[in-house]
């Protein structure tokens, strides 16, 4: 990840990689279909721990602590860039958009069905409330302002999650 | 625009462009500074009627009208894939990013910040709400979907609406 900050996307070669690896270009070939997969996989590992919510009872509470940790990510590691130029890659690639779905986005749609299951259950918001909307609104809101560079500064967070919890009108 | 549905953004040049126009490359340069800016411009009067928001006095019937045009011109027209190749370019081409935010972002931002300001005196949503964030978490959610290709249904316009204005609490 630290090669995306330092050479930015379209500079970093499979090359480079399996050198910082110490391993050859074959090697590098053999476990990954393309330059965006090895990314993808370096920057599915880099999300890790932080996208987990936690439960404390306070699904508000908890959505926050996930995003704040996601900002955190995307502003001050190489996530962040290298999340943008697999989107980027991904526009015209359908296979690297498909992987990037199926390693990032659907753990994050399990793990967000889990969470607000419970949260419905207990109260912590209504019953039928549309959670995949939600979550859509959620993490769109996020990428939005990333692809578009406009400022992602936790107290954000506060006006996205009062309008989707309590609405405009 | 044609031109993106037939032959994809990596495929086009400037020569193709000039060629369809029937004027010189040097022409073509003469007005647009990169490949990307023509086909922003051609994305941009592509998008010009529809974009407007109605004033019928129903903020979320008018939103709703805006948006379904928007989603029709995504799925039905060069707009969706030209609108996807130049997010796609301008992660690494600030320059086109931002001309991209000036001639589209911005625009819309003018036109929602007037129509929801008379929404806000006329009761048809608080008038202390966030319109701004609004904005964002209503065409981040369609640009979310969009550039994961993830389906973009009529229908799914009244979830977004409906949480955005009512909330899940």
């Amino acid at each position: 990840m630290s090669m995306i900050c330092e050479l930015g996307y379209d500079k970093i070669s499979i090359e480079a990689i399996a050198r910082q690896a110490g391993v050859s270009k074959q090697t590098i070939y053999r476990w990954w279909p393309s330059k965006g997969a090895v990314i993808l996989e370096a920057a599915t590992e880099s999300l890790g721990a932080v996208v987990a919510i936690p439960d404390t009872g306070d699904i508000v509470a908890d959505i926050r602590t996930q995003l704040t940790a996601i900002l955190d990510l995307i502003t001050t590691t190489g996530f962040g860039p290298a999340y943008r130029s697999l989107i980027a890659a991904g526009q015209s690639d359908p296979d690297l958009l498909r992987a990037l779905f199926d390693q990032i986005i659907e753990p994050n749609i399990q793990d967000f069905s889990a969470r607000t299951a419970l949260a419905r259950q207990r109260g912590e918001m209504r019953g039928d409330a549309d959670w995949q909307t939600l979550r859509d609104l959620l993490y769109g809101v996020v990428e939005y302002r990333l692809f578009h560079s406009m400022p992602l500064e936790p107290e954000y967070l506060d006006a996205v999650l009062e309008i989707v919890f309590h609405g405009v009108r």
